[in-house]
């Protein structure tokens, strides 16, 4: 394992890293305006939601690791305590990251990103209609980490108002992830799509309490054929099945036991074949073939 | 537009909203203890990292929706102070997952979910030693954002001690994407893999100043073939290329010329082209094409 003290490399460099190994990271596009009412439109990575009542999200304006300097939405939130945190999907994108240039203040980046801007019902700052969901926020508390280059600056924003485009709502009347398309930010330059084929989806363990991996037998919890990730889907039902009668064993377990005389071979085919089972998430039917390696005929 | 006033629906609709817009979000897999030093581990997606200097992530043990209890890990970081933070990966979702069951105070999640407990340098938290970059943290402070049910608790975390598998570092000394294999949270039971085809680059406008969409002449701007997202890519050059002299067209060029004789086809076709390009990112190549589509011939 490579092994770093913070302090004891650049500021940039530490950088770099956090942000390849923290991601992917949802992206608010925050819309604020100054004491004028001059717009003001920049996306953000460091940023999340951590409560739904209140509901609050907090993004960080860093100040500047080059430069020591901060960004006019930090200042703009310190001023007027409010924002809209606008979502960023797949068809905003590039909008959404041409927004983050630098132009000098009292540059309207709605305009230079090509962005609408549309009247929000409690707060100053306008909404990006472009935007699936649009969080109207006022500005809790602003809390600055640090004094140097790099140093974050939270704004705790509690939302007031939420807005969410029908378009993106499945027939259950929630958001579908697929429909929304939403795009998380990674390290370098890279970005996620998170729709697709790169979903997946993994059952909670919330209502049952999984047996653990601990209480899988050990002749198929130390199988070199399972990945934990096979081993923590067995470990999440609720009690190990009863091994089947072996009368009762699936045409492929018999036909495993059929091509393998030698009990070891035979062993690792079954762990390959549940396996596969695993993933097409067919736990039980692994359960019961898992089950079978250590009978000597069927 | 649904329009959604907090304080008017049940908080775990709220929630649901949140956490299908809101991201993807990336995983803290937390590892704590309590004071007589038995270990935790849980998974949080309230989590971000905000902060380079000094190095700050932030994840939310919220208070629970259905009954307003406070779970261990948050117990555990206000009277202990310290916590390591495991970022997780494909190769280790499933175990992660399992490690959220609500297991009796006192249970160790490291043996429920069959992961290797490995001792840390700075702080008494266990790394998870399958997770290739380990964080360790000292908490600087716990910020409680409400006392009923769904109330979050910021975990303001200054990492003292950061560990990367060497596997996941690119030819650059820099952490690959790829090879991290990163997942992130979305709504529901969905997560995304932040590798392979899912992934996409976005040049950063850092050093350079787009002209921005504003600056892009109306007959391209107003295109009905261009989204968005093409927009976004051409007002980020640095100046808008000068037209090409016709005899230096493409040969593409030319063929939709010879083509179509009608103008507003022309355009379309010339429209069509261009997005092409844009798709592979040949952002002054769509330019010198979209430049000739008020030429009468070539």
């Amino acid at each position: 394992m490579l092994k770093i003290e913070p302090g004891t490399i650049p500021t940039p460099q530490l950088h770099g890293y956090l942000l390849g190994a923290v991601a992917p990271r949802p992206i608010a596009l925050a819309s604020t305006v100054d004491e004028s009412g001059n717009p003001n439109l920049s996306p953000f990575s460091f940023f999340n939601v951590f409560s739904a009542n209140p509901p609050i999200a907090i993004f960080s304006p860093a100040r500047r690791g080059r430069n020591n300097t901060t960004k006019d939405t930090f200042e703009n939130v310190k001023r007027t305590r409010e924002v809209v945190i606008n979502v960023v999907n797949h068809d905003l994108v590039q909008q959404a990251s041409l927004s983050s240039t630098e132009y000098a203040t009292g540059v309207n980046e709605f305009v230079k990103a090509g962005l609408t801007p549309i009247s929000s019902d409690l707060v100053k700052p306008h909404r990006v209609q472009e935007s699936p969901v649009q969080l109207e926020c006022k500005v809790r508390d602003v809390v600055e980490l640090g004094n140097e280059g790099g140093a974050g600056n939270l704004v705790i924003c509690e939302v007031v108002m939420m807005h969410i485009d029908e378009n993106v709502l499945g027939e259950d009347g929630k958001i579908d992830q697929h429909k929304i398309d939403l795009v998380g930010r990674l390290g370098k330059n890279w970005y996620v799509r998170g729709s697709g084929e790169a979903l997946f989806e993994v059952e909670k363990p919330i209502k049952n309490l999984g047996v653990g991996v601990d209480a899988i037998p050990n002749h198929i919890r130390n199988s070199y054929i399972l990945s934990g990730n096979d081993l923590g889907k067995l470990g999440n039902v609720e009690t190990i099945p009863d091994p089947l009668e072996p009368e009762n064993a699936s045409a492929e377990v018999r036909h495993i036991f059929r091509q393998h005389a030698d009990g070891m071979e035979r062993r690792e085919a079954l762990h390959h074949y549940a396996k596969e089972l695993l993933e097409k998430n067919q736990v039980l039917e692994a359960w019961n073939v898992l089950l079978t390696d250590k009978l000597n005929r069927i």
